[in-house]
């Protein structure tokens, strides 16, 4: 362990190894997205000063952005009272954080009971990924 | 089932029946905390227009604001793409969401390889929760 861990070794990881991590639009404040970190990801995250998550569904380190482009620049990385949460202040490479083409993950809102979606595609996924 | 489940089936709950909840303040854009809820504490959520939350470390429903009056006021539910994380745009009763007396449990930023405390108590514990 070199000193350069201690920060690493404040974050509660859960059972699995991961901890939750939310990325915030620097500049719109807009939460664009949830995902997990394990130790390996949210230590590549600040030595490239760029999100890299865990997939949970590859198993595999998620360099944001490897494929579509749209990057993920780490302005500052904020833990939790417990240690268990980590925020992302990021500027959104594209301005568009989901792979449905949105500024943000969270583009459905609860109306009368239904979730109505509230957010406009800015770019069409198949040009995001087939390029 | 009635109608009024619709919504809740469209949430992905995880093994543990729970969603990630991220409680935003309207006003500030701020990110106050992140917790837990199942389906019970999303539904009051929704009803009682006030965030519950559910505690894993005492398995109970949450209501945020119970015994320090902190209660979070909601104005919106919204869903990600995936449907397995809440975000709760919500109006901060005390301007406090965390237990220590901050604004925001999110009172840690990285400087140079440590976490350093970025956000000032408002109000003492002691004095939030023994009235």
């Amino acid at each position: 362990m070199t000193d350069t861990d201690d920060w690493l070794n404040a974050v509660a990881f859960n059972a699995d190894g991961l901890v939750p991590a939310i990325a915030q639009d620097k500049a719109t404040g807009r939460i664009l997205m949830m995902a997990w970190m394990n130790r390996e990801s949210l230590a590549l995250t600040r030595s490239t000063g760029k999100a890299v998550y865990w997939s949970r569904s590859r198993s595999a380190l998620w360099k944001k952005g490897e494929s579509s482009g749209h990057e993920q620049l780490v302005d500052k990385i904020q833990l939790d009272c417990d240690g268990d949460t980590v925020v992302l202040i990021v500027t959104q490479q594209g301005g568009i954080a989901c792979h449905t083409g949105r500024e943000s993950c969270f583009f459905r809102t609860l109306h009368n009971g239904s979730w109505e979606t509230t957010e406009d595609v800015i770019k069409d996924p198949t040009q995001i990924y087939n390029k």
